[in-house]
């Protein structure tokens, strides 16, 4: 409640602001973040990817702006009406909504959706809140189960009785109410196959955790979720990826935020993450050569470009990549099936956890 | 458990058959039902795709398929194990686990996924299991609310007790007993956001239904679901996607089973379901003509391919595709979001439900 009068305060300052200057006769403008690749940097204090100071603005009175100036306000407007109503969208439902044709003219107030997504980041930035605050839905993924009981439009939500399925992440997590905690960390597993075979295995029960499966790249609502039981419970958080450049910069995501989402990662990313496996160094100690995949170009490339970004900027993983690109070798978790369908869940992890075999 | 005896029972008669042939001297074979479009049948009594009478011999003294017969053999007996411990495995769990070198040669069992992966289906079509009773999970999609207690694992879950996310519908839903199910039929949503916006204004609820949503293409266990629900409680099923080829096609899958996967329509396909919308009618119906977009080639191209598929062989049917063809317009649920973001839960499935205006 609060936060949706916060978020609604926000988006009317921006409006009484334009007004503001169209009262003293200047040409109203709005400042907005810029977002190129020349604008992110590395915060190396908060291990997080950030937007820099570089700011444009947007004039109305300017023939080249003129357009994007009517549909931000168009945007925002939308945003406005549905945190005021409490209800979601999803950004295509608001493309739909808000495409019409201007009183008696040909112009279309969006032509297609490239128009109206970018604009959502731009509000996103300015107004410094996530899409999720102004009710816009990003698409769902990610799994979830433990020893957790939370509290969710009402109802009473027991994440350790809901059988084979898990609780399925929902895009907004911002008013999920946390009851009852009862976990000493948080394993996030990049593969649904490798969530259902510690499910199974009943691993969140025995080792007291929390088990988040994200499906490959993590959603923003399972990054959000990962990122608030971090910082209100103190969990630590071990993330579990195939071992190959892919996979590592999965991990590196959910620690330390995207490029893409630079202006989010205070809101989405965990810098104090840690990553559990696998590693190339886990092919030899864990007899899975048998089991490794050739790399590919494109793998190996990937893992070259890890190497410049300073978030991978220790030994260990300095280590690590380069042991792949020499060999030219990647594995998968699935790999140490081999060993047994249950050596993941009762040997690999146990003996990372207790060694506290991490990589930063 | 019934169940898994039934499952072992049928893996063991085929490795007793083979022993048998051995005994008395024949070269030892196994009958495998060929899967190719050819062996493809319109069943149009059942309203079901499925597969032919034509079978291939696999024999063990054949050069040719000799490494096939053995491979066919590992596969069977891996998921006899994994049944008999009562643990489940991805198929690439399954891969990683069997692949290793024959004794002292330089023979690899399995050298990639590709050679395992359609032993699978091999043994599920001649042993007419599902992969599931075998044991071999397939990815997870989809998520399910409504008036509905089901018992999973031993855990009691209430469907409507999930909050904003719902029950991650898992990939075996073979075990799950029904405890209480109350509502009047089922509404299958092809989008994620449709599910989250239907969920949001509590839909199932008003309606007394049951809500699935697929995520795109419906994934085995959501089918099965499906299936289950309808047939074991009478409950009709409607199903609402985006008015385009590819939409349909999904409608078709979940009603009648698709080529790929012949072999299982019995099991996941529901013959009686019916299509709710988007049809291209609704355009003009409900004052869609300024949200539709362009058709491409492809989707024109894949239209055309509908219209010779006997099971799209009813008159609406083709009317809505040649509609398409002729018109070369498509539109996507989050249309109806142009007139207004609870047009869909308000007033377009209610007017739908109350008409009764389904396609068959």
């Amino acid at each position: 409640m609060e936060q949706r009068k916060k978020v609604q305060k926000k988006i009317c300052d921006l409006g009484k602001d334009v007004l503001s200057k169209i009262n003293t006769g200047k040409s109203p403008f709005i400042e907005i973040p810029i977002r190129s690749l020349s604008n992110v940097v590395w915060d190396e204090k908060k291990g997080l990817l950030k937007l820099g100071e570089n700011k444009s603005k947007r004039y109305f009175f300017n023939v080249g702006m003129a357009r994007k100036f009517m549909q931000t306000f168009l945007v925002a407007s939308f945003c406005n009406d549905i945190v005021k109503e409490n209800i979601h969208a999803s950004i295509r439902d608001m493309y739909y909504n808000l495409k019409r044709t201007l009183g008696d003219t040909h112009e279309n107030t969006f032509e297609d959706q490239e128009e109206s997504n970018p604009l959502i980041v731009d509000l996103e930035t300015s107004l410094e809140v996530l899409r999720e605050q102004l009710h816009l839905i990003a698409d769902r993924k990610g799994v979830v189960a433990g020893n957790v009981k939370i509290r969710d439009r009402g109802d009473l939500i027991n994440w350790s009785k809901l059988g084979s399925g898990g609780w399925s992440i929902p895009s907004t997590v911002e008013n999920i109410k946390f009851e009852k905690v009862n976990a000493k960390f948080i394993l996030v597993i990049e593969k649904n196959a490798g969530f259902e075979r510690l499910h199974e295995d009943r691993f969140w029960k025995k080792y007291n955790c929390i088990l988040v499966g994200t499906g490959g790249q993590a959603a923003r609502g399972t990054r959000r979720l990962i990122k608030r039981l971090n910082q209100e419970f103190k969990l630590p958080v071990y993330v579990l990826t195939d071992s190959d450049s892919y996979g590592w910069y999965i991990y590196s995501v959910i620690k330390s935020g995207s490029m893409a989402l630079a202006h989010a990662s205070e809101q989405l990313g965990t810098p104090s993450a840690r990553f559990i496996g696998l590693t190339i160094s886990d092919i030899a100690d864990y007899n899975l050569e048998k089991s490794v995949i050739k790399a590919t170009d494109r793998d190996i490339k990937r893992a070259k470009e890890l190497l410049t970004y300073p978030w991978f900027d220790h030994k260990e993983w300095k280590r690590e990549i380069k042991l792949m690109i020499q060999k030219k070798i990647k594995a998968e978790i699935e790999a140490l099936s081999s060993r047994g369908l249950k050596f993941l869940s009762e040997v690999y992890l146990p003996e990372k956890l207790k060694k506290k075999e991490f990589l930063p």
